[in-house]
């Protein structure tokens, strides 16, 4: 980095008050201020192309015992920089990475405490990063946070896409209102039925948090690297359009943990008057330190099928071995227990999937259930309720470790802790050696229900360092994670890419019961994928669970939106998540499945409205094949599709995956019809997209 | 054991409430009578010589949610049975151990609710234990207790040797006082200043609690193997004079969480109208289970010295190596920081210890203060604050081990954890394999400050799983426990004989904060003492700490109380615990400590009353060879000391380390006398012992 001024020297003689500094973005579309109140309080603004994103907010914090450590600061150093880098994710949307910023750091020190805080501002072209940073320090050391005091001050009554605050579960599903819509609709949004819920005591919503003004301006507020600190909660003042930090805490009330020589994560604003700039963002991901890992070449994106929908779909599968409840974990020898008949994950089953899954080309199966303890999953409040290493007697894991590798096909290892937490930390190590042992090198975590040790929330920092531990600890044993129910990310996957992917957001399984609506995959890329890429598991087929059994609950996407969400939802981990049997039905439309890349060399954002649509067009990595995905919301529409991201002056097949004319996610959502077309980087497709339908299209280039 | 009676069937046809047994004691002394009372409560009162012990008192639950389970019983089933049994433990005050009891076993089903709740009462003739079982059933599997609502109803005033009850710390000095006094002085004795204190909200105090009547009857109410459970904290009703139990919650107010096919720990009330008598029981031991561990030929009593004691004296010496306090463990590098030049634990300091254990014969060498991390010691609320495996700089752990074994002399490992529990769970494993490989085969650990995880308290069900967890995998190291600021045992030694000796009370470190009154090793033993060995670390013989510096504590005690205190203060495990330079000065008394045994044959109290004077001899094991000690409290008295219990028509000679004409514990504690003298079970000593002082007798058989 080039530091393109010293002006220390002279600000030390200014008195703290009189200080203000301007940033500007690279392009200039963004302006930074930054100022001194007259209390000595830093506060900054946010203007895009001139307008107003954030109003003058303040910055600080409350610390314990009782005090403000957001006034009576003096500037006593500041530092401007430019840095024009690009970079390589492992794997990604992107092959290349620009980070492109200018910064701003801002060295303070606390009339009165002698205390030193700094502020360190990122501005990109597409928006603001900020951090706290608390220099190593005589006077002080070790510090708790009351509460990070951070304003976002709006310039009015914006369209959100929000979630209730709380602090243990981000599965609601979205609200989309005006703030000041928010106090009267959030009752009864939490009345949503969740297996853990803990609502923030005052008018909350979660972050990533994606706003539109009335003028079209499109904002989203988020976090980036969010390491040894609580997952951030923004208050929303609902008269004056003020959101401010809300860390989650512990349940003793306490929010952070501080030592100084540490830095909070970045406070994020992407911003742009084009929607479909926010989902090409990088900035959170450039906010987020480089790759950790030395060795990355065993991190491979992954399709993958799985034993898991059955347990969903009310046919009677069950992850429990037996009926029997009386389980303690250790000492009861199941090899003696009545099997209950309808156990998921039994060696025969399991082998099927195997089968089907070197058939069609997926590289994994995940296999949930085959763990001793499951029989009390419900005991929410139990310790000791699950054996990382210890296979039920109907899961022969020599022989499926054998009978996998015959094939080709890796086993996905399930760890559903249902939040022991602490159990699972002192198991981790042995559960990872069983892992290697069996050949395994991916884990799904799960995280469901009240977290033990019951001081602490899914979002809170204990919590944060123990979802980071884990997949710092499986880097060690060359394990890549995918944890379920876990704090929101925020990039982190830049720096431990083996952290392949999250779900921390509403997935597919609600939708088996009747819980997600038309429009709810066309915000997830707006809010929780901000952060990361979400194992949404996609690909229901047969979306009328009345087939199986009792549970009536219908899909709320047609046949072909399923196919289009492996394209919109990025992810490098992609679940086909139907049973097998109904991808036997379907292997016309299957096929968009098989081919469809999970990694990728460039994206393109094709037209975007969240909570209306999504088209996006992605180039598949090292490979002249390019896939696209068109969703919509309850409303049919046209998707304009302009091919120009091709190169130019070749000739490529198209294969349409379309809905048919009588598709409707309600009525007729098997309705499909498939069929190709040459095109080129001049053509420019107009498709029709059924009500909560989509568009699936795989290009390849013609010899 | 011998079913002696089976009335089930008769008792099957009654209605509960008409229920009603009495059991008595193998010597008929104590008698137990169960009924339920008219709303079907279960209630027990205890007879001893014909006289209430305790009056009728109630047992029973209030379980979340609220409901009470604790009436409406019926009496399903009733079993009688006596058991004649000894056992031999690992280590022990006696070879032998008889286990002489008559059973009551009673199956209750819960109208209503159809739960079960059984009981079982074992009746010695030195007291009572008594249980709940949950046995497994289909309509009760988990709940959390709100409450165990157990009655011990007393029969007057008595005089009571009680600590606060409080669920982080067992430290707090003993008050004598009659049970009418507690409220008026609890607030002051709460003022103590300790690492962390969490009083119970109400009047409570802790047990085991030793209580007086008026009449002269002893009774003793504690706890025997408490295993998944908390702590009991005794409510007090100062005018009913009703001790009930109070579980120590967690910091959600939940006490335990249960699984049925479960039991609680044992209550148990020793009682008898001679004082030594109590001293004497081995009920607590005889109602935990057998030893679990196959093998317990690595367990070996231990006596010991340490780099220790100068961290208390004043004299300058620290745990931590650096005066830098911004250690992030893991990422700081010690070997560049500078030292403070005044280390305890360095290498060369170190091997002055083991040089002085070779010449006097002592087996090990405790080191405090030899890992990374001392210097955040009092960050109380830093989670990553050790590592236990990494030695300072300056401590040359592979030398050491060398140096060591060519000595003959073990090093004790310290694990000091600040309660950062979580985090030692974390690195345990790795912490005893280190220990492996450097040859350590006992570790002290400790908790002072408040447990991380935030929810727990020292004494509550999560901590006690935590201590006990430490033990067993220690065990499967081979690694005996020595642990110091955990809940107070409860016998569990038995069961995991490397679980070698506790603190768990004050011990002699508050000597140098002056804190430790006269008379307190004279209560130690009738309550602290009775669930198992305590590692009190006595041997100071300069009790003047302004020697050494600005500390101007001076001990509670003569120099020759401290000798006596390895034969009164029973462990198998005990330090020499003062300065090595100390012993040098006056190495005819240090001959005592020397000789003395720390595992034995059999125990015989010769003398005791509680907060007044013990006097104890103990046959070494497997040698003719005795020790006695004698100790009194601010009183200086004349002990009587009846050697019947040597074997008779031999010859004997005892030499006598007795306190000066002048010794007095205020003004001239180090006035002793050593003398010899042939002796035979005829002889009845007479010994003055000063105010706070002793004597300390060894007695080898004459050739």
């Amino acid at each position: 980095m080039k530091r393109l001024s010293m002006i220390c020297l002279f600000l030390l003689v200014w008195a703290g008050t009189m200080f203000a500094q301007t940033l500007k973005s690279p392009d200039g579309n963004l302006t930074l201020q930054f100022r001194l109140s007259a209390e000595g309080t830093p506060v900054y603004s946010l203007q895009y192309k001139g307008k107003d994103v954030i109003k003058e907010s303040k910055l600080g914090f409350s610390v314990r015992p009782d005090y403000q450590f957001d006034r009576n600061f003096t500037v006593t150093d500041t530092q401007t920089s430019e840095s024009n880098t690009t970079w390589k994710p492992v794997w990604g949307q992107y092959s290349e990475i620009r980070d492109h910023h200018n910064e701003l750091f801002i060295a303070m020190k606390q009339n009165g405490t002698g205390w030193l805080l700094n502020l360190r501002f990122r501005l990109f072209n597409d928006g603001l990063g900020f951090r706290y940073e608390f220099p190593v320090q005589k006077e002080l050391r070790h510090f708790t946070v009351n509460e990070e005091e951070t304003e976002f001050r709006l310039t009015g009554d914006h369209k959100a896409f929000w979630l209730p605050g709380d602090y243990d579960t981000n599965e609601y599903p979205t609200t989309t209102s005006k703030l000041s819509e928010v106090a009267s609709l959030i009752d009864s949004v939490r009345q949503e039925p969740l297996a853990i819920r803990s609502a923030t005591p005052n008018l909350a919503v979660q972050s990533p948090l994606m706003l539109k003004s009335a003028e079209g301006l499109y904002i989203n507020i988020h976090e980036a690297a969010l390491v040894n600190y609580p997952a951030m909660q923004l208050n929303l003042d609902d008269k004056g359009f003020v959101l401010s930090t809300h860390l989650t805490p512990d349940r003793n009330g306490t929010k952070a943990y501080v030592q100084t020589g540490s830095v909070t994560p970045w406070r994020t604003i992407v911003v742009s008057d084009d929607a479909r700039d926010i989902l090409a963002s990088n900035l959170i991901l450039n906010l987020n330190e480089p790759c950790k890992l030395a060795d990355t070449s065993w991190i491979h994106p992954t399709k993958y099928v799985g034993v898991w929908w059955e347990y969903f779909t009310g046919q009677g599968s069950t992850w429990a071995y037996t009926d029997t409840q009386d389980i303690v974990i250790g000492k009861t020898d199941y090899t003696k227990l009545k099997p209950n008949g309808h156990h998921g994950a039994n060696t025969a089953h399991v082998k099927e999937y195997i089968d089907f899954a070197a058939k069609h080309g997926f590289d994994a199966v995940l296999v949930e259930g085959w763990n001793e303890g499951w029989e009390d999953n419900y005991a929410y409040s139990k310790e000791f309720i699950y054996d990382f290493d210890k296979p039920y007697p109907d899961f022969d894991v020599a022989e499926l470790q054998r009978y996998a590798q015959e094939k080709g096909v890796k086993i996905i290892m399930h760890h559903e802790t249902t939040s022991s937490v602490a159990d699972y930390e002192r198991q981790m190590h042995d559960a990872f050696r069983f892992m290697n042992k069996y050949g395994y090198d991916a884990v799904k975590t799960g995280y469901v229900g009240g977290i033990i040790p019951r001081s602490e929330h899914h979002d809170g920092q204990w919590m944060v360092n123990h979802y980071l531990r884990v997949a710092k600890t499986a880097a060690q044993y060359k394990i890549m994670v995918n944890s379920h129910e876990a704090v929101r990310p925020t990039g982190l996957c830049r720096t431990y890419p083996n952290w392949i992917a999250q779900e921390s957001a509403r997935g597919t399984e609600f939708e088996s019961f009747k819980g997600n609506r038309p429009d709810h995959t066309t915000i997830l890329p707006f809010t929780r994928l901000m952060g990361g890429p979400m194992d949404y598991t996609p690909g229901i087929f047969e979306g009328d669970l009345s087939q199986y059994g009792s549970n009536q609950a219908k899909l709320s996407t047609t046949l072909v939106k399923q196919l289009a969400l492996y394209v919109t939802m990025y992810s490098p981990l992609q679940m086909a998540a139907d049973l097998y049997q109904s991808y036997e039905k379907h292997l016309d439309a299957f096929q968009f499945i098989k081919d469809v890349a999970v990694d990728w060399d460039n994206t393109y954002i094709l037209e975007a409205e969240p909570g209306d649509y999504i088209t996006i067009a992605r180039k598949a990595k090292g490979k002249n094949e390019w896939y696209i995905g068109g969703i919509t919301d309850e409303n049919a529409r046209e998707a304009v599709i302009d091919l120009s991201f091709l190169p130019e002056g070749k000739k490529y097949e198209a294969t349409i995956y379309a809905d048919g004319k009588k598709a409707d996610w309600r009525t007729n959502p098997q309705d499909y019809v498939i069929s190709t077309k040459k095109v080129s980087s001049k053509t420019m497709l107009k498709q029709r997209l059924a009500p909560s339908g989509g568009v699936a299209i795989s290009i390849k280039e013609l010899e």
